[in-house]
């Protein structure tokens, strides 16, 4: 298993509090999805997931919409909320944030909610987290493009979507066969009826994808510069090239391609989409006049949270600690400089793809 | 809330492996439950909770042989295990070794074991954690003395259990409230036959404690040097009163009462008591020729393991982290210091009582 992690403490929702712009924009599919399921008519457990949650901290306002509607509905239904990540995620400070204990962030928990039992899982969204038929919505953000395995090795780029050829081809085939299994895993877990809402990074259907909006290209960028640290000889070959990330961005086609498909493995396991498109999310955007150096260290703080475990990992584990922590900062500062120069080439905004899936019965 | 809070990152189990000893020992009271639930029976889950599990690594032995147990009887029964503990516990920790992903005890998780579901809560024991009649077998070992809330302020004694009159009282009788909180939230929680195991410390029917069975008292040596560190002006008044354990030994006669009365809300909550002993289990000891330093030394390192926390939060927190942590490390120091010089005065040994409670249909 990699040990890809986001950041803790808090770090990564609160510096990457723009993911819950995304995540707030799956309201409506959330409330079909409510709808579809006919909440109030059964006396038994509503359980809903929120998978590869990091700490909670993007999700958790969709996630009290969804319980306080949910529970105006279903006044007695008792529900269970469970937050799943990876094992090396920090999952005290989702529970102090679920718990209302995260300081700042009292506001922000759900202890107020009557009769909402909340768990989380370290098991992986590629493996089975639930039982068979006890999962009532399943939700996900921004957390599917990780992939199960690294296929190959990318030399000359840190992404995928950057890349082509064969090797491209491997994360192709890496990610199809993901996608298969993540959906067979989930249909196995759902009740009759269950219901899956996805805001997933995606290719859209003119070729726009996350980092990639703008005059330049992030990973492209982050390429350039993590190359720049081989050729002034700071890190080394195997250096240069480990560092990618364990990613694909999906195409809508490639999202659809099990569900299109009446004979595919997910259809016969009874998925059917309900719904998918493409969501561009503009987020903070450097305006005449701002501070470009302090506009460039926002965009940097929320990089980190997602990426600095995909290049730290990439250094040699011999070298000490403080001197893989310089490299990474030194990394971060060139990137950092970089838009701080041209704060206007680098357009954030994300691109998303909704679905929203029933399990029929 | 209060932030108690065992060390983290594997700590607590590792300077803690004696509490594996009592734990183990459960093991026959655990298959007594297993039995009493007749596990083949049903197609419906198998869930299992560990109640106030830290990181895990005391109990994983005792679960595995449940699970194994379990499985061998029941081979398609799906079976969820879930971890319970405070928001602050290191979850992290838990599922790495839980998921085999704990570095030097990687054969110690359960990812071979079939169909068996792992989870965690972050909520406290005091409360409701699960959802009314959906928890097959709880268990729970040394960790319901620590208290919902403290009721007094200790101002010559660091615990409970060396303290008299009407400050003891005021413990005495809030472990009794919390005590019937906790055993009538687990018989909500519990299906109809359910079953609970516990292993609690106690105050035994000759008076013995966990702490208390040689020549010195642990718990006045620590008031003793926690004073000490007053009288020579390190630490102020305020600082010296706080450092009280949110902790009471409950007597066997205090842990039987709520069932000895078939009037009580427990025993109208339908939970019975099949067992309950004391058991005194000798930890690891100091023997002649032994070195006396090293003794002391895994001696402090399995109490700061679940004490530290209790001295840290007791220092006034405008001081600095660095200066706080000199302060207890010199107060491990004395300890230490005070077990080499007589090892043979402080008998390391364990006082529980094991209980057996069913939920009666």
């Amino acid at each position: 298993m990699t040990e890809i992690r986001m950041r803790g403490d808090g770090y990564y929702s609160t510096h990457c509090s723009s993911q819950g712009l995304v995540i707030d924009r799956a309201l409506p599919l959330i409330l079909q999805a409510l709808d579809a399921l006919d909440p109030a008519s059964s006396g038994t457990l509503f359980a809903i997931a929120d998978f590869g949650a990091a700490d909670g901290g993007t999700s958790i306002g969709l996630l009290r919409t969804l319980l306080s509607e949910l529970r105006a509905r279903a006044p007695d239904r008792p529900i269970t909320l469970t937050h799943t990540d990876l094992p090396y995620n920090d999952f005290s400070a989702l529970f102090r944030l679920v718990h209302g204990l995260l300081p700042g962030r009292e506001h922000e928990g759900l202890q107020d909610l009557r009769g909402v039992f909340s768990f989380a899982s370290g098991t992986s969204f590629h493996h089975q987290i639930f039982p068979d038929a006890t999962l009532s919505l399943g939700f996900s953000a921004s957390a599917m493009h990780w992939l199960s395995r690294l296929p190959a090795t990318l030399e000359d780029h840190v992404h995928a979507v950057t890349a082509s050829g064969a090797v491209r081809d491997a994360f192709a085939a890496q990610a199809a066969a993901d996608w298969e299994t993540i959906l067979l895993h989930r249909a196995r877990e759902l009740v009759p009826g269950g219901q899956l809402v996805f805001a997933n990074f995606c290719i859209d259907e003119v070729g726009r994808y996350s980092g990639a909006t703008g005059e330049r290209n992030l990973f492209q960028t982050l390429a350039r510069l993590w190359r720049a640290l081989h050729e002034d000889g700071t890190i080394t070959s195997d250096e240069l090239h480990r560092a990618t990330f364990v990613q694909y961005y999906r195409t809508i086609a490639e999202f659809r391609s099990p569900f299109d498909d009446p004979a595919s493995a997910v259809s016969r396991a009874g998925l059917v989409l309900e719904h998918c498109s493409s969501v561009l999310t503009p987020l903070e955007q450097f305006t005449e006049g701002q501070d470009a150096a302090a506009y460039a260290r926002i965009c940097v703080s929320s990089l980190r949270a997602f990426s600095e475990s995909t290049f730290l990992d990439a250094l040699e584990p011999g070298r000490p600690q403080t001197e893989r922590q310089a490299i990474i900062d030194r990394f971060y500062a060139a990137y950092e400089a970089d838009i701080a120069a041209a704060p206007k080439a680098y357009r954030r905004e994300a691109v998303h793809c909704f679905m929203r899936v029933s399990k029929v019965v």
